[in-house]
């Protein structure tokens, strides 16, 4: 049975506490919130668990196994440092952390202390992003082109953080599973037209092998667009997330060259134009699955995909993103990581289907 | 009655042909195509046109008041010097040339010999455009936040320009005639995956006052997608071409920032969600009206809006995202127009309604 | 303070537990059900409430001054009658009964006591009935042609009813508020494919004025769709409940009849095609409206206008539809209610905004 | 080299001559029109042709081998008898006549000359149709359920015959031969609002095994709708004809019946849910397709499966529809076919993919 501690009860925390609650090894025994309206919503929620004002009396209490820390990203690192020290596995809301520094040293505290850092990106337990990495890992898409997401809405949910650092981490942490690299260059332009903080951002990154991943993020649009396209030499996809059921529709699509022996308007090019297919994507919540995920990493001690490595790798790209931006579209490399900070994904995960 | 040579009879000449013949005071004598295949197709379509394989027996033709310039762009600038030079109008597809020095040369002769140039700018003659322009006009959409554009299919439809000459100058004639100034600065990034020219591209323009375009254009998409953002501060619009009817949508959405008097959690703005509003838009070919208002600007001496300035100006900016792309995405400042070269737009254009 | 009993929790039971507790002037004190499991999770969202296995302890105590009777349509009369007998107000899942004469021995018992009898039809108010209603009683739509609604979807959730008792009773419920007249025929088809329950069902219903209404209901559809066209002389509407947002789409279309003067290949007709209009509907979840509505009435005296006499006319439809799919889809003639049984709208309705 | 005469060139009759003008093997020689207009856009079109104002200079040429009759229905039946008394082979507009008896009569003497009548059911020869047969013959769908469509759009193109003889002859055809079968029974509901004609119905076809088909023709309605549900046991698909390119989609979702074990909420049926797949289908031009079919039906004597039987078997259902509606939606039963007069495909038929 591990006991949780669950710190930040406002827009994500019950989600996070739901799904922790419902598996059968763990307990939620407490939950902290400066607020008392939020507070009070727990309490009605969780009779059985016990709600905190002060963040220490859960990263400090000996009755707890784990802590999930679900506040915004200016308070993740002290807290998640103290709860290590403390000596607790840690549940991270994304972005890990405000600066890559940040996360390298708590990824050296918990490999120190053989504790597990789990980063809440949650994207990579739908079924679709499942759908698309198996799609990719069965060499079904072929050599990858490019990912090119667009995720705008009208919304201006953070006070705290621009467009970039809200929104893009959901597609970052998805491109870091999907192409499996670094990227070596980012791009990223943008504008601020309300308080400050940009409210609308292009990304463009630069993989090795010509692979290119362009992020569209906009908190000023009228209408919600979360659609995706992939890329591949054998066939492309279009993910839509919006659709009910049929998010991922892989187009048995491409273009081949051929040698050009005619006049000038004359295609240098054939093109393929096949079948189209929705593969049923699993249904089960996503966070459900990753809490069960990070039950089990804890028990076996293996370490998660998206670990700290992973979400310093997001980090990373954030921040490149972000100076690329005030630079008004500057190009900035990326120092990838030093050996054995890979982000192959263990061969462990098979999360309940 | 105006006698219209055309030059070229691959994809778009006979959309041109077509739409040219069609008005009453126009004649199209002569038809250029160095493939007999299309020459035969343009006389039994026109049999009462002559068909000639060598561009100087339109240019010299004394019978021949104006030629338009249907042929890939590299030929632009050596055709339409020499038709100027015998005192023709021109009608030039776009782009309008391979640089702009070609353009300001262009521009110089015809300006020193009384003669019209229009670039085909189509876009700016459909329904939809015209509906957009009318609205920012009128101050419907309030203050411009920025234009966004997907324009993305399969196909490698040009084997000498890239997917940023192919597709591109369609949004940059659009954005250059919203948005009514010139962009400081463009970045561009992309990629080339088949044979060495660009199949995926983003561009990024800065214009003055915060406004921001950008668009996306992709020879390797799945889907066909043609859907464009227009963010005003009183509304905003989504244009999708490919619907047939409702093509344009007016959002009574925005964002009103208010001061925040309370938590963390708390949200800085407010929203506003009203009702949604489909403009019809005129469903009149395009290419019909603007033949129609080239007609027009020959028999009146005025300058069309769409003149060699404005496609000058979109070369200006195809070669400061072709810069920017070539250099990893650096971004490229653009020189603006010298005094007298604005794209404001003549007030006599009323096409038939 | 009212006190309400709930009997049954099972699929919809929760949601009207839910909303009447959300009511500041509305207790829920006792909730019923069979099923150990469903008593167990009532107890746990709803902590203060009792709950009990025999409806006659809801129907039966002095302590509960309304009840909510959330049971298949086969118990509905019973229940309801003894709690009419009791003195209860009551709040019945729809369809009201399962005959005509049922329906109108409740109605005549809840009139010779003064109690409220309010017929969950919930759709009446949703934004999106509401904003239709409205388009209608203002004129808008000009004299109403028809009203066809597509209600299919692949679930047989019913081991009753079938198809049409199951999903009819919604369309037939907004049919009778919408055009305010009974029906004087009906003509159903269907077929029952699996267990001799009609899976599908196609019912037509002629009123006076020629106007129809045709409903398309299916069990065994590949995909989920609510759709429903509104044709009137002046405008025509599409809803579409599947739209996050723009749910009804007002469309500026019609036909205007003209002599003739010409040959056989010519038009009678003229058509218009103007903008298109999605109003903003209220997004309030219709079944909160619904309960405030029902403790408006009753601390009032109301009489509600989805009363007992509404729930008699979808009954009675529902009562020849069966007759006529019975038949083969012979028509069935409808007799109308006796004078005074109107299904016009109490002025006073006006739910919070 | 076979030579077609074409009666009629209004709306559908230029597309005749069009795809019957790219067979090589067949030389387009006459056209008749009363419209002069129509006759001078023709020539225009096909200068090498004769245009001719009587309909007997087509049928009674010598220099003519088959005839195209592309006029309303009113005028098919005596055209078609003088052509098929001159010998001629006829290719006929759907319907095939205005009367059963009509249509009985031409099937005789064209049988007693050996000459082919072939209906113009072109949506038979469509990709999206094809295709969907080939699931039924490949076993693909499973036994049939139900053919569910909706075939509505503004427009009141007839001033003759009403929307069903309008609009279901395309659904009739199509399920005469996806089905295989005649019905047994036929319901239609519907309404004139404007000219006495009716511009709104919907038709029930009761046919053998529990299989049913259901048409909703509309010519009030604001938006076009041509969407088709195709239930099976195995299968199901959604045939969406303004799609594009994913104009079939087959989903791999069913429901199968199993005991019931428990509860009075618990459900009696498990439902599968599966990959949903859209399959290419031919883009070829039907009429194109449809043309070669004919020509080759005349030059080896093989019978067309869209011959005067098949255009028999739709007139048959129109009238009974027809007399349905008349009578209010009473059911009318429908005498099968003769011995002999199967709807069955003969093999032969694999027009060029």
């Amino acid at each position: 049975m591990l006991r949780l501690g669950v710190i930040g009860y406002g827009y994500w925390g019950p989600n996070v506490v739901r799904n922790f609650a419902l598996q059968p090894d763990c307990r939620v025994t407490t939950i902290c919130d400066g607020d008392p309206a939020a507070r009070a919503r727990a309490l009605i929620q969780y009779p059985a668990a016990q709600t905190v004002t002060d963040a220490r009396e859960v990263i400090g209490s000996p009755e707890i196994d784990a802590v999930a820390i679900v506040t915004p990203v200016s308070a993740h690192y002290e807290l998640a440092r103290l709860a290590l020290e403390h000596g607790k596995h840690i549940f991270v809301e994304k972005p890990f952390t405000a600066t890559s520094e940040q996360a390298e040293d708590l990824i050296e505290l918990a490999e120190g202390k053989g504790l597990v850092i789990m980063v809440d990106h949650t994207f990579l337990f739908t079924g679709a992003v499942r759908k698309m990495k198996e799609l990719i890992d069965q060499d079904v898409l072929g050599r990858l082109y490019y990912y090119d997401s667009t995720r705008v809405n009208l919304g201006l949910f953070q006070h705290d953080v621009n467009v970039v650092w809200d929104l893009a981490p959901h597609d970052l942490s998805i491109v870091d599973h999907l192409i499996g690299l670094e990227p070596e260059r980012v791009v990223a332009t943008g504008q601020a037209h309300l308080n400050g903080l940009e409210d609308i951002a292009h990304i463009t990154l630069y993989f090795p092998n010509c692979v290119t991943a362009h992020i569209n993020v906009n908190w000023l649009s009228p209408v919600k667009v979360r659609t995706t396209l992939l890329g591949g030499e054998r066939k492309m996809l279009v993910w839509n997330d919006l659709e009910p059921t049929e998010k991922v529709k892989v187009y048995d699509r491409g273009v081949e060259l051929e040698p050009n022996k005619e006049g000038i308007y004359n295609l240098l090019v054939s093109y393929r134009s096949g079948d189209m297919w929705a593969p049923r994507v699993q249904q089960t919540e996503a966070l459900q699955l990753e809490a069960r995920y990070f039950l089990d990493c804890v028990n076996s001690g293996q370490r998660p995909f998206n670990d700290g490595r992973a979400g310093l790798r997001v980090v990373r790209m954030l921040e490149a993103a972000q100076k690329s931006l005030k630079r008004g579209g500057e190009p900035v490399c990326i120092v990838s990581s030093p050996p054995g900070v890979t982000n192959a994904v263990p061969e462990v995960f098979a999360p309940l289907d």
